[in-house]
């Protein structure tokens, strides 16, 4: 079979962009560059914050992630993956305008939680405050019979300022600091019942690891890079 | 001023191509997503090897190379970097094809050399084999009146191990056996007189770092990154 070309929706934000294709280096089997896939990668910062636009308090990314589609598309991308969770808001909308088939990540976390550890049937989701009001997410993880329990309003917030210090490229606190606070939320979410917690947010895995968790946790950036690999036509390293 | 849309051809190798990546977000002065540079990647490993192809023993990378530019060009890149010496070699032959600006690193790295050090005027060359026989570096920085010093045949073999090891994501030694192996060569050059040592291969930064050197350290894609910013409109972080 052919090997196809994976396109990245990228810039939301850059250091989620590059750390999706580093995890889609890292679980590619091949021993020299040409066992390698093609990637190519539209990572437009510029997109409007999708958090705010969720909220209704900014302006709609749209229509700069269907430039970004398109760009993709026109370069010769034979499927997209948009390492931005909080971005599949739009992803019905935006799926209306484009031809190119567009990976979900929710469906790729759904799809591993199912296949991997059907015992779990409650996770806690950790992402941008846009992901986890827009409720698309839980809707998805739903259909999969995994219920799912979010951060209250105050946890909520102490995401929500992590991922944007990850974000930043001088933040006023130490990785370790942001690295303790997502600790404490995952922690008080394991307290209320959650068997695994999912990394609903590309920023979060830059600082929350399974070593810090007692249960599963669910990288959704490497979910959704080993999810390309394998609509690449390879098979993702163990 | 309209910052421009940096062209990243890319995949020689993939993970070079991340590592630059990654070095131009680390460089740019951005609190947000929206105040890094839009950057297009066309990462395609299936570039033949570039120092197979110099020294005359497989085909040229350089039809595949020119696809990969006019992609970058007709997908909205307003100039190209290329993440990897050894192709610099043909850079004289894709810029008679291409109209966009395309970066040369050996300039980046001649004028950081002369602008940052003026008082080296010996330094040493480490990169692969194809690059180190093809000899246009060291013509390069010989024009800003630096002289070269590369490693022995014997040497150079172990520099071009290291290398191909670097690409291999399931190398037959560790990541520290590698530096050791560079750190010995990165010696040997300054003890024939070397001022200091030029990474002029981009996969060897990734094993090979300032800490491990008694010189001054001069690593290419750094380099090339913080001269894709400048030409983009922005002033690299200190």
């Amino acid at each position: 079979m052919k090997e196809k070309t994976i396109g990245i929706l990228g810039g939301m934000g850059p250091e989620a962009t590059v750390d999706c294709y580093a995890r889609i280096i890292k679980n590619t089997p091949a021993k020299t560059d040409q066992q390698h896939l093609r990637v190519i990668i539209d990572s437009n910062p510029k997109v409007p914050d999708r958090t705010s636009a969720i909220t209704g308090k900014g302006p709609s990314p749209v229509p700069i992630l269907l430039d970004g589609c398109r760009t993709l598309q026109a370069a010769g991308a034979d499927f997209i993956i948009i390492p931005c969770v909080s971005a599949h808001f739009y992803l019905i909308e935006i799926r209306q305008h484009i031809k190119l088939p567009i990976l979900s990540i929710y469906d790729a976390v759904a799809d591993t939680i199912s296949g991997d550890h059907p015992n779990i049937k409650t996770v806690g989701l950790m992402g941008t405050t846009g992901t986890i009001s827009g409720g698309l997410f839980q809707k998805r993880l739903a259909t999969a019979n995994i219920q799912t329990i979010v951060p209250d309003d105050v946890q909520q917030t102490r995401v929500m300022a992590a991922i944007y210090d990850i974000k930043n490229s001088r933040p006023s606190r130490s990785r370790k600091q942001i690295t303790s606070d997502l600790v404490a939320v995952a922690q008080s979410l394991v307290s209320d019942s959650a068997q695994g917690i999912v990394a609903g947010c590309t920023e979060i895995p830059l600082a929350l690891e399974q070593q810090h968790l007692s249960v599963p946790y669910f990288d959704a950036l490497t979910i959704l890079a080993r999810a390309a690999i394998a609509e690449a036509g390879l098979t993702p390293v163990p």
